[in-house]
């Protein structure tokens, strides 16, 4: 099958994310990369064209010039991957919407809620597909929970514990001109949420794609321990479910020993399950009354829709990247399947538009709860 | 050294932690049993009494009589442990200080704020010791999370972790008669707490042993998910306390697959700690900028406060009953030294009414908040 | 019922085993120590009885003088305890056991073939029995490993790994001085094994309690890695087993980072077992084609026999001195069962004369296949 | 910079590791696959050829002629990769080399000693590169140890113990039809060796690049618990390496529950390192006399040579994917500089054919051991 050309928008030298996608893209064969706008500073995003081995006249410091332009060529870009700070990525994905390419943006979506929603509507009138990296569930044993739950292995689901907690923001990082701490912690680039707009969105997605629950309420206390930081760097929130569900959302950038420590725990009458994203591979059930399993990638136990997910062996780790990769193999088959002609809806596990909604929503109904005191509020979708 | 007299009230045929104590009380050979009211029942207080090698006439079934003879006796009780469901901690306990016998008690002290209060002006009035067994805070590396808090390993604390999840409360086994479960969520014997009272009270206790805070105020979210149940069997608590630090609290009963999983992780602004009940004798260090230390009970690493708990070399498990024994050694202790004539003030690391008080209050704290949306109230002690 | 007199040749102030023994036989009080002979120096076997809180006249400092009294008095030691160097094993046994009074054996049994040869002579002549504390096989989930694998769980056993790794020889310790480090590297107390008769008996003990299996030839790489040290400090064995199984052994004094790492791998045709002395409470159990199951103390999926071991509930940890315990516990039931007339042959489960006889002969056939460079060897029982 | 033409020989429809060096070659983007004999059976390679999205004149059915066709053509390939049963590693590479194309080759490298010196004979006198991936080596942490131990953090090595245990072949697969299974267990086409030659030359080759120590003398065990199996399943190796250093190697393919389990351990008289290929961002330091430090991929303590292996941030798992990247990744810097006219010798870090050679020969020194029932012999390289 030819390759799905594609462009992106960010992503240039020193970047972080720019670098994951497109490894993420060609792992699985599914993309080329063709053209960019890597900054908006010409001479910049030509030496990141150039260190990529594209064609200079493929190499855009403009992304509405791209979009506008690649749009015309005869074999221009399919699809965009979009990994700009958090602020830029309304305006470009439009531009590219509007002009039938397909956008696969980084999260948060946006940095404000009426800007996710002017976006919801801009995605609404395209023919082209938004697809959101929610990358976490992209992982084969994220999908052997979602499978586990959905046929009944937990019976009805009673509680959540989630959590997200890294440690590299627990000295004043951005004061030092690190350029992912000085982004990620200004409010104007990153939007108002810190800990829990970065990495909460992640953990809140991953509760809905597993569980299939919606949060129906919260009550959040954010803090800011680092003198002087902008926005929260750590996060604690009470969650009400949909059926009568609870649980708890910590997320935390000044954790010390924490990395990626994104962890999910969901318990229900039949039994739990329990996944760490730093051990990926592992999904662990406890049938109640039982013994507790572990549940390997590829090994006994694991399902149908891990094993789509899936590439090697069990007891040869698949990672970060592959899981990346997996939401780029399905947004292959999903802009395949669209060139072909296929109903609008794309596959109930790729992470698009409603979850994008959903996410600047629940960072919005953070901020108001904390700012409250902690009043239960109804994320606003 | 001689042996220190015990007596006992409850913990007869059938019941779950007087074994507990009997086991933690010998283990270090400072105590014998010699007399005990096991039951209200007197055929059934004989026979628990007899099992124990007890002579007859030092069992009982009430427990003031017990307290009156063995008062008057030459080599009557010096000591009286109280292993009855909750409702019945305080009455003999007083019944015991006021004639000058030293309390072990187990917790929670009382069922009530109230009780609890009266219980500690017994104690106060009373020139013997009243000791509380928060069994959890008796284990090694307990200590040296505690020694290592205090002298700055973590610098200032801003985030404290703690949950006790179990499992065996999942489905209604109060409905099969199981007696541990029947008077574990009957408000009457237990109080108004379930989970919160039963465990909660645990992990909070924890948190203040090891990081010396006091909470300021929560706010929780208490649930019942098994139907008709009468008490909690969840609960999420968001903590805020002393000097600005957070946390988040989680005790459940119905979280299949966890047994007695009390775990908890501190974080401060030079380094983060964490420790599991379940395996006790690993304590985690991660000092900021630096790997993570796997420090073991007796091993390179440990100081002196874990030294003192320890029993045997590194490698050699030591767990739950000699954790108990720790307190009981401590308590040994400080009868010993009273008995001597030393200052009132036993070891800090001793929990007594103090401890009480709090845990009580943070029982009740947590009912009020529920009881009003999660708004945050301020344990009243 | 009454508890066992106890007494007890070596454990004096300074010395590790002895205070182990003292613990173990007391924690489910069966057992009451009431005389001791301590030491050959009467002023320290005097000192340690009194720390221990004997009447003087039962401390002795001759243990022959000490069988030949207390063998006389109404009230004198039923059982003794032998926690002395291994050279001075067989001597105080064939004197107490001379005399009919029950033999609670250190391993290993003796330091010479010659020697264990001569003591099953006196076990066997005596109406007393000889217990040998191999104190592993105590551990609750060594005992479902071994009902697990009667019972047909792993099918026909082909493999076993087993090794026993510590690092606290890894420099000459015994030059500064330590008592423990002193004995065991020399000959003359220790044995010709070092490393392999101190820890790699326990291995070699453990596969043959869990398998049931015997070792029927081993080929041995012995080595003494720290300079001038006088016997071996790590032993690398191949195994060929009964029924054609295989197996490797390892032990090590030598081997940084580890602790008592004792752990044992069994692995048959239809599915495989893992325990670690050091995680005592949990065995990993693979049924082929399945996910791993993990099976806890007291958990779902335990038996009988761990069960029989067991005081608390699951989550609750037991380690290295309940394990302990429940030999003592084993010999009590023995003992008492022998007073009360019952047949010569204790529970299968208690180690004895023969598994002490199987480990002298199995250090003997190490020593005689490492000097003849590997040769296979047949251990001579 | 422009991506080195790869080629392809075996790793059609049904192969597994055709398809691990495809993404592997891909996911740093130094290669671009532009040919491949597949097959020897035409229909079946062109199909092979098609799913992958090559040029049909440029898919074979014949390496000889795909050799001498792409060495003429102006865009051939510059590099080719041989995925092939092991008895067809030696006859491609020879073509291949003698025309200056560099070969990539899958491991072991052949299947007799006679055949890797006579293919090592070919590489000496030809310009071109040979890489053997064993792909082990690639991973982060197996340099971070390499590295380590170079500089000395463990003083001079004593102990390696080194196992991978797999359990796939625990019942007769082969007979079955299964495809690995068949060849994998096929003398003719893998070579005598069963599970030492597949898995067991990895656990040797490791030990060697971590350690740098050469293996003198082995004695060793090998069986085959399957009946009727043609090769060893199993494989107990005792070693002695250079410098005084002892080892252990096990490897089997019928130990159920064993996924890929391949771990290292290595002990010097100055600390230990412990690393697990199903774990391997992590590395376990324990430098003597101090808590053991868990070093992770990117984290703290992690050197330059893990450093230039990694994609990720720390907490990202990388895996088996991006560890078989980094030799392709070396491979293309290899190449690259070759091209550029540098010095004969690769990285020392890139596997060559040394030691494929060195792991025939250990493979062949274990049969002979083996068959002389575990006598002592030097591998002869």
């Amino acid at each position: 099958m030819a390759r799905i050309r594609l462009g992106m928008v960010g992503g240039g030298r020193g970047a972080f994310i720019g670098g994951v996608h497109r490894i993420a893209s060609r792992l699985d064969d599914h993309f080329e990369l063709v053209a960019g706008c890597f900054s908006a500073d010409a001479d910049r995003s030509c030496a990141s064209g150039g260190d990529l081995g594209l064609t200079p006249h493929r190499v855009y410091s403009d992304f509405d010039a791209m979009a506008k332009r690649e749009a015309r060529l005869k074999a221009g870009v399919e699809a965009v991957a979009i990994v700009t700070p958090n602020h830029m990525h309304a305006a470009p994905a439009k531009a590219f919407l509007r002009r039938g390419v397909h956008v696969i943006c980084d999260k948060p979506m946006t940095t404000t809620l009426r800007e996710a929603k002017s976006l919801a509507k801009a995605v609404e009138s395209s023919d082209a597909l938004f697809i959101l990296t929610h990358n976490y569930t992209g992982y084969p044993m994220v999908r052997q929970a979602r499978e586990m739950i959905r046929k009944g292995a937990l019976g009805a689901i009673r509680l959540v514990q989630v959590e997200y907690a890294q440690d590299w923001l627990t000295e004043p990082l951005e004061e030092t001109g690190q350029k992912q701490a000085a982004w990620r912690t200004d409010p104007a680039r990153s939007g108002p949420g810190g800990a829990i707009g970065d990495i909460g969105t992640h953990a809140f997605n991953l509760v809905g794609f597993i569980t299939g629950l919606e949060v129906e309420a919260l009550s959040a206390d954010l803090q800011s321990f680092v003198p002087e930081r902008r926005v929260d760097d750590n996060a604690h929130v009470m969650l009400r479910l949909e059926d009568g569900a609870r649980g708890m959302l910590w997320c935390s950038q000044i954790a010390p020993g924490n990395e990626n420590a994104l962890r999910v725990r969901i318990y229900g009458a039949k039994g739990g399950l329990e996944w760490a994203q730093e051990a990926p591979d592992t999904l662990w059930h406890a049938p109640l009354g039982e013994p507790k399993r572990r549940i390997t990638r590829a090994g006994p136990g694991a399902g149908a829709a891990a094993a789509r997910m899936s590439r090697t062996p069990a007891g040869h780790p698949e990672g970060y990247l592959e899981g990346f990769a997996n939401i780029y193999a399905e947004a292959a088959a999903a802009i395949r399947a669209r060139q072909a002609g296929a109903p609008p809806e794309p596959a109930a596990t790729l992470p698009g538009v409603r979850e994008g909604l959903a996410g600047v929503a629940f960072v919005d109904a953070c901020i108001r709860s904390s700012t409250r005191n902690g009043a239960w509020v109804r994320p606003a979708v």
